[in-house]
């Protein structure tokens, strides 16, 4: 089964990215209603015409007439709101989520979900430095990678259905992984490159360095201006794969010390080749 | 004294730094001409009006009629040049160079110069990720700092010449340090990023890897294609200064870490929020 034009589509949580959704989805004639917490945010959403309807509250009817459920909310929040309002689902709606974390959480939903209704999990390797739903902008999946993230407890039909979300979104890439191949992954591109720009920022306390700064550093630190609440969630939901890719990066990067410290330019120069080939195959 | 459309240039070194310059100072109106080892980047440069002139031999002649010599060379390269060639040089010439640190090279070049010559060297913080006069591109100066490094020994009129050099190549903004201030600098914002790119993408042989690549990830890693000769030369050049950056990052990266292992939430945030605050600034 694909999406299509006649199914209705809920968002809950119009942020940045439930807001470029919406966006998407709205361009796409589709109809869509939103639920989020904020006033201004559906108040501002329903002028610009990036939803059809829009509530700060939950409203049943609401949730009961939509037959795709897109949920962008904090991975707690999103849990918290499965256990409160799930009654209110159309029966046989589904469901997905934009969490940038997967087996902390996909398994915990399947778990409690009604049987009559499915959810499928996905991300979209999308985003912007900026929130709210004022910075919506649908063009940042159109070099995007969306991943579709099944269990044992999917249908076929509903793997099928996401990757279709995906096509209509307009992403570039869709792909489907396992929730820990996923989170394995995402620690290492992801939350380990948020971790190094984290890191690297407080590692110098010099005000004038934008002076003097080059194209590499700004590039490098561009993802260091973060959302501390969001990420410390999704870090501390995906603790076991981000520790073990830190070490991993902590190894290398001691490796490299080491060989500049005794003078070993080879042993350098042979880090380099390989950085330098693997580099590679991304410009494809 | 400011750089004028009166004044012949020579190039030593024809690589992309070298050919950018040139590039730049042609369209400007200046005689430019070129020493370099490959006859096939002079035949390049002079085909594309690059230069006015050219050649794969040091050539007296066109040494002793530059006013301005700029060397686009590997550090130790440019020393041995100065060595041997030195003799040629117009009496009144200014030199200044492109090179990536300073305190190594600065001193030495100025210790075994003619003092009929002045030696005032700069730094151009641009670059790409390809090399050779074929990629030259003049475009990469427009958004880059050009950092003039004046010693003890520099008069205030070369100081001021080589500033409106950085002006005429279209730099977007000149400013000038001495050589320790620009090497600390330079460990830090350029070196220390990409031994962070090299360390990044030894960690991992997945090859799958650019199927669920974001742009953080790709932006973080732009610079780990590296010219392996030029980068190990220029950190064994700054060896101290580097050492003590790659280790204040790797202090701050275990901090993280150990936050992260011990589920200190508020710890990860603190720094989360530094990193904010402090990367805001370079978007002003």
């Amino acid at each position: 089964m694909k999406i299509n034009n006649g199914m209705k589509i809920l968002i809950v949580g119009l942020g940045l990215m439930g807001g470029s959704y919406a966006m998407a989805l709205k361009k796409k004639g589709y109809f869509v209603s939103a639920i989020t917490r904020s006033r201004s945010s559906v108040d501002f959403a329903l002028k610009k015409g990036i939803i059809d309807k829009g509530s700060d509250e939950v409203i049943p009817e609401t949730v009961n007439s939509a037959d795709v459920v897109i949920f962008a909310l904090y991975p707690h929040v999103f849990m918290e709101w499965i256990e409160n309002y799930q009654q209110y689902f159309k029966p046989g709606a589904i469901i997905t989520d934009v969490t940038g974390v997967k087996g902390a959480v996909v398994y915990k939903i399947q778990k409690i979900l009604r049987k009559d209704v499915e959810f499928i999990s996905s991300h979209p390797m999308a985003g912007r430095e900026v929130y709210g739903v004022k910075n919506a902008d649908d063009s940042i999946f159109k070099k995007a990678n969306f991943i579709v993230v099944p269990t044992g407890k999917n249908t076929e039909s509903a793997v099928e259905f996401c990757k279709s979300l995906g096509t209509e979104l307009g992403f570039w890439k869709i792909t489907a992984l396992s929730p820990e191949a996923h989170d394995e992954m995402i620690a290492f591109l992801s939350q380990l490159t948020h971790c190094i720009a984290v890191a690297l920022m407080n590692s110098s306390d010099n005000p004038n360095l934008s002076d003097y700064t080059g194209d590499s550093f700004r590039d490098l630190t561009r993802i260091a201006k973060i959302n501390e609440d969001m990420w410390s969630e999704l870090f501390l939901l995906n603790k076991e794969a981000l520790l073990k890719e830190m070490d991993v990066f902590l190894a290398k990067m001691v490796k490299l010390r080491n060989f500049l410290a005794l003078e070993d330019a080879e042993g350098m120069k042979e880090m380099m080749r390989i950085s330098t080939l693997r580099r590679e195959k991304f410009d494809n």
